[in-house]
């Protein structure tokens, strides 16, 4: 009998490909496909919308490990109608984006924004320095998992506040206090910083719109991380327009690459990076100690040890 | 008998004017000088090469206190030889300094600086950024007083390990562990991130040099927060121009401002930022927490709560 095939969509170190094949002895490990092969892919590491409609059509998929957070660029319909599972890389990129929060959040506190401008024109200027203290404020993260969650406890020593929003306002660790969705309103108002970690869902479509951005404090700054779609991008920029927030960074954008013709370009109190939060160093070997607990664990019975997404939910 | 003074050099509010007088019933607080005053000036806040001579010559002066960490730019010599104690500022900085090398290490780790300047020419580009995980990172901090301490202290929830340097090599709260100064050559070989928070004295002069910049690691950064002449700036130059160190930012300079000829202006793999890392929110209540309890202290019996500068050491 032919044996199925683990189809690994990406360039992996061969000490990692040596590793998937000694768990997985009964599988064929294959890094590109030939037209015969497509009958044969039951697992596939990474999704690629070149090849999506082949492998949907073609392959008996059983599972699917996706190597981002967020899911909500794949099929999930499908995946649901066909019964394949799917893991996410979700944990993987908690540091990275922890560490580009905290970094946009001094960068404007600390005026280094305005610096390095200045820099750039070869001007020494400290009059047009905006500064301020980030010992001792109020931070709110919309979305508590593991990014939320390790942001929360990676400021501590910083002598920040952190509060978390999440569905049901369960507690979680790291966290003063926890509320739930419907409270965000109202919460939102005594925070001097907010961040955006939510998943793109129905749920969370256009969440950050002008409703928050008019209760947030005048002074407060504003962070998203999630998925673009979470923010209503016109009213974000008539908000940062007439300042009635003091400063955003968005690192994800309802399109990108972000429009040429963005208005979004021209505002001085926005940083903008093109979705570099996530950016990681050794992801592969973070990216397997998920998918090879799992592989072992599928391979044993069919179960999944760790990330897997409910495709009803999305996350 | 006419009152002795107390020199407010700087717009302090009243309610800090009030508290003044009312910790020192026998003096009178002034804010502004006219000759006739100049005789009688016990205690100045704030030091002005401005008034330099004229308070050196003609007041009988008993007691500065500045307004800064570093005392360099004051006649200690002259103190010494006319008896003036001296206190500074230190420790009303520690968190705004300490919250600065933060943001620039993290402003390099994750590539901000270039997605500014990206983003400064419209354009969306993921490929020239860098990105690196400050978590696991080793930090060396050349000066462990104060800011040094309070930076080791801010570092722990990021996952950075803290090692500290200083005269003696003795052990300060917050670090791994401590080296002597002439450990130094040794120990920067395995460091990740190296800190400059030295004063500005005959020991520390150009103490940043090419003998240690050769031994830093290709990938390592440094940053200055202490005094300028504490880096050799033509060596640091040639340094960051062979990319001998990955990066560096420097907010103290040997001139400030920084002339518009310094070849650093051109460095792509530095951050210049004009001496603003101190800069302080609440920076009169803070500075008021050092003088208040002085002057109570000096008016009772001439001695000094905290603060005291050794004017032999500098600092």
């Amino acid at each position: 009998m032919t044996k199925p095939i683990i189809f690994i969509q990406g360039n992996y170190r061969a000490e990692f490909i040596e590793k998937i094949k000694a768990s997985a002895t009964e599988y064929r490990v294959k890094t590109t496909l030939i037209d015969e092969d497509l009958e044969f892919v039951e697992i596939s590491v990474g999704w690629d919308k070149k090849n999506e409609q082949q492998l949907l059509a073609l392959s008996p998929l059983k599972w699917v490990q996706a190597i981002s957070a967020g899911v909500d660029y794949l099929p999930l319909k499908e995946f649901e109608k066909k019964g394949i599972l799917l893991t996410n890389a979700s944990g993987l990129h908690s540091i990275s984006i922890s560490e580009h929060v905290i970094g946009v959040i001094l960068s404007y506190y600390r005026g280094l924004n305005t610096a390095q401008k200045n820099q750039l024109a070869h001007t020494w200027d400290t009059d047009d320095i905006h500064y301020d203290q980030l010992s001792g404020k109020n931070m709110l993260v919309i979305g508590t998992g593991h990014i939320g969650e390790k942001l929360a406890k990676s400021v501590v020593s910083l002598g920040v506040n952190p509060f978390g929003i999440n569905t049901t306002g369960h507690t979680v660790d790291g966290f003063i206090e926890t509320y739930s969705m419907k409270n965000l309103a109202k919460i939102i108002q005594t925070m001097d910083i907010v961040v955006g970690i939510l998943p793109g869902t129905d749920d969370t479509f256009h969440i950050f719109n002008n409703d928050l951005f008019s209760q947030m404090k005048p002074s407060a700054i504003f962070i998203n991380v999630g998925r673009g779609d979470t923010v209503h991008t016109r009213e974000l920029t008539e908000t940062l327009q007439n300042k009635t927030i003091a400063f955003a960074a968005l690192d994800v954008f309802e399109a990108e690459p972000l429009p040429a013709d963005s208005p979004l370009w021209e505002l001085d109190n926005l940083l903008i990076t093109p979705h570099i939060s996530g950016l990681t160093k050794h992801f592969q070997t973070k990216l397997m100690q998920i998918f090879l607990p799992n592989l072992t664990s599928f391979v044993k019975d069919g179960s999944l040890a760790k990330n897997q997404v409910s495709l009803k939910k999305g996350y």
